[in-house]
Formats: structure tokens, C-alpha cells, sequence
């Protein structure tokens, strides 16, 4: 298991922080970002994730916006967000209500990355909603500005390891892609990721951008999710029969 | 968490122990059938499955016809398989060599169950396939003859718990029927199990055959992996980082 650079300080250098932990903590009872995080211990072989565990920046923290944008003509976006993004909101919640659906964020999302798939869609809602403050099934806007600047991260991400412009990359540089944005994700996992995407063949299988964001999205999630439980941040963690299925359930989407 | 019983002793009488363990525990280094196995702690609050934990049956154990039926010629099917199992594969595997891929598989079962979905059958092809003997994404007959048995139980068990004969059952049948087959799985997860099938949405939610096999099996097959980790079956396990993610990760088929 030393065959891969768990500890890749690459992460920091493409605003890893940037991207908002979701879903929101506060779920959980954990205070993201109001209390110091403990100091990474990396110092067994149990250490699994990049030593940063940033809490976002104020401008895109996931209680911003929370309850605002409910109700018509009512829609709050964060200080700062891009004309663009408000645009792309506004321009799929007609009737002001302060929320969209999975279709509307699809709609929403394709204007200015890609026609994602419901399933990505549906991913992405469950990864980026606030349940506090919204059904399960819609966003609100301080959320959609997350995910887009999220979506744009990993957009660049993507681009910079298709170094061929196929339009696709493959397990190696999925791997190293998947660090950049922090994640040291074994390479069994990685032939896995693949394989689950080309019919169950690793071998020259690649993803397109659509799979990239599905697989990543994944991969970030069960970790945030693997972090909570980690408290101590040794690299592994104890769980529950019952809080294992809860936790694992929700990411298998069909 | 005390309004469920998870400790259901009806698993049993429905014949959980005739369903195999999958995937193969020999590839975990856990020698499943081979040694008595640790009585079960229910003490604690934690105890999170039925408490029978039965090695399946000799005439289905999955080491049986390991490395069988490899080459044209020479498919070896297990003592007391039904003629009906046996033909079903045969007629799939026109070329004799002993093994089948996930669209012959789906044709196999298509025969005698339902034309499950690719990826339910790709799903069912992780679940029961034997990486030490094919490749993983082929099945040899004494695999096949696991899944057809199973398959038969899960049919039965599906039936008796739609009692309109909608072809449906809803999140409380799912329950009760994941609950005979030795599952007791927390009902915020049925309810998330039902939303996923329901374009997210729970309330009035159901599932088909097809759906129920896939989830079943994805609550199988987790709770199987659990079990390895929880050796001192106390209801909770330890999991590095790394081991979460392999385990969690090939069950999120696309």
C-alpha cells in the first residue's frame, strides 16, 4: 500500500477548500467550521485523506443562504456570486420560488458545463442540498452557487489531466486528478471506478466529464462522510451496522 | 432505534442460510464454512442482524465446482442441481466453456425469473461471482446455480409480501420482507432504499421484482462485507479509510 502518495500536497494548490463539505454537517451534529479542526495525524498506515481539511471560505459556506430564498421573489444569492450563476438560477425557477428541482438543475447546469445525467443530477442534489432549509428533492440558491464553483473546480481539474482532448481521461489520470482535488483514492478503487463505467472493463476504459463528476462526487462524499466518523482523524473509523447502511445507502442511486 | 425489531426470528423459517455469502470470503482471507463460526453478541445496542449465521448448505457451497467447468467440454454443475437450472445455463453458454457473461446471465434468468436490468444483473454478477476461479465478469455454473437458488427464495419471498399482487411492495413489505430474508435494516434506510427507485420521492413509494432484487442484494452484499470487519459480531466494526472505500465502492454500479 505504499505504491501511491496518499499525502500529495497538490491539493491545496487547486482550492480544495473551495468546494463545500456536503451534505451540510450540521445534520450530523458536527460543527463544520465552528470549531478548530484537530491536527491530521498521519503517522500509521491508516492515514487515508489529504493532510488540509479546510473549512470553506465565508463567501461559500454552506449555512450562507440557509432559509433565505424561500418564498416568490424572495431569492437571496450569496454576496459575490457571478452575474452568471444568478442568471442561470433565475433562468430555470420561473416562478420565483426560491428553489429548484432535479430537472431545473439539470436545465440550470447544462447552460454553462454539461448535460449531466438525472443520475448525476440526483447525486448532486443529495451531495449539495441543504435539507435544513429545503426538500430533499430541490436546491436553493446559496447551494447552486456551491455547486456550480464546485462544478468549475473540477471542470478545470478534468480539462488538465485530458491532456489528449478526447474528452476523456483514464484510471491513471483519474487518480491523479481525484488528488488534486485531495482525495488519495486507492488504485484497487480506481480500477474499480473504472471498470463499474466501461461494462465492467478497467482495462483501457476512461471516463467522460458527465462519469468524472459522478465517480468524483462519490469518492468526496463517502469521504466527508468517513471524516465525520473520524473524529480523532487517524485514517480509519468505527461505525455502527446501522449508521454504516445510512451512510452508504443514499450514494447507490440507481 | 427501539421501534424495530431487529433481532427477527423468522429469518429462519424462510431458509436465509440457503443463500450463499458473496462474494466468496476466501478472497478476504475469512474461511467461511471452514471453521465454527463465533457465537453472536447481541448485548449490546449495537446488534445489528439476525442472529443466525449459517455456512450454507454442502450441495451450495461456494467453493463447490471452483475451477470447475473451465474449458469446452467440461461443465460441472453441482450434486442435486434441478435439470431446469442446469439447461438454463447450458443454453446460454452456446459455446460450452463453462462460463457466462452479464447478457447471458440476464438471458439465463430472463428464463425462469425476469429480465432483470443490466444493472441489477451486473450487480448479481459481482455479488455471486467467484474471482478465483473466472474472470469477474463471467460466472461458472456452480455460482449460477447459487444465484438461481436464491433467486428462487428471494421470488417467494417477494410474493408473499405483495398481497394485492400489484407486482409491487412498498416500504413497509420491503421491510418485513428484507426482515425474513435475515436483514434488518433501519427504516430511514428503507425509506432512502424507496426514494432512490421513486425519483426521490418515499411516500407512496414501491418497489418491482427487479428493484427488490437489487436492492435486496445491495443490503445483502453490504451487510455481508460488514460482517467480515465485525469478527466479534458486536454490530459494530473498524474500518480504515481505504477498506471503506473498497468495500463501499464496487456496489455503486452505474
Amino acid at each position: 500500500m505504499a505504491d501511491y502518495n496518499r499525502y500529495g500536497s497538490s491539493s491545496s494548490s487547486y482550492g480544495y477548500g473551495s468546494a463545500p463539505s456536503a451534505p451540510p454537517a450540521s445534520a450530523y451534529g458536527y460543527g463544520y467550521g465552528s470549531a478548530p479542526m484537530p491536527t491530521p495525524s498521519y503517522a500509521g498506515a491508516g492515514g487515508a485523506y489529504p493532510p488540509s481539511y479546510p473549512p470553506p471560505p465565508p463567501h461559500m459556506g454552506m449555512g450562507m443562504g440557509m432559509g433565505m430564498g424561500m418564498g416568490p421573489g424572495f431569492v437571496v444569492f450569496p454576496p459575490g456570486t457571478h452575474p452568471d450563476v444568478e442568471r442561470a438560477f433565475r433562468a430555470v425557477d420561473r416562478d420565483g420560488s426560491g428553489s429548484i428541482d432535479e430537472r431545473e438543475l439539470q436545465d440550470a447546469l447544462s447552460s454553462a458545463y454539461h448535460r449531466f445525467s438525472i443520475r448525476t443530477v440526483r447525486l448532486l442534489m443529495f451531495l449539495f442540498n441543504n435539507p435544513a432549509s429545503h426538500s430533499p428533492s430541490r436546491m436553493g440558491p446559496a447551494e447552486f452557487v456551491s455547486l456550480w464553483n464546485c462544478l468549475g473546480q473540477w471542470r478545470g481539474i478534468f480539462d488538465r489531466y485530458d491532456r489528449d482532448r478526447s474528452g476523456k481521461i483514464d484510471s491513471g489520470e483519474l487518480r491523479e486528478a481525484l488528488r488534486s482535488l485531495g482525495y488519495a483514492v486507492p488504485p484497487p478503487v480506481i480500477e474499480v471506478l473504472i471498470a463499474n463505467y466501461n461494462n465492467g472493463m478497467s482495462r483501457c476504459g476512461a471516463l467522460d466529464f458527465d462519469n468524472f463528476v459522478e465517480c468524483g462526487m462519490i469518492v468526496k462524499g463517502l469521504t466527508e462522510k468517513f471524516k465525520e466518523k473520524d473524529t480523532r482523524y487517524t485514517g480509519s473509523a468505527t461505525l455502527s451496522y446501522d449508521g454504516f447502511l445510512s451512510m452508504v445507502i443514499p450514494f447507490i442511486v440507481p
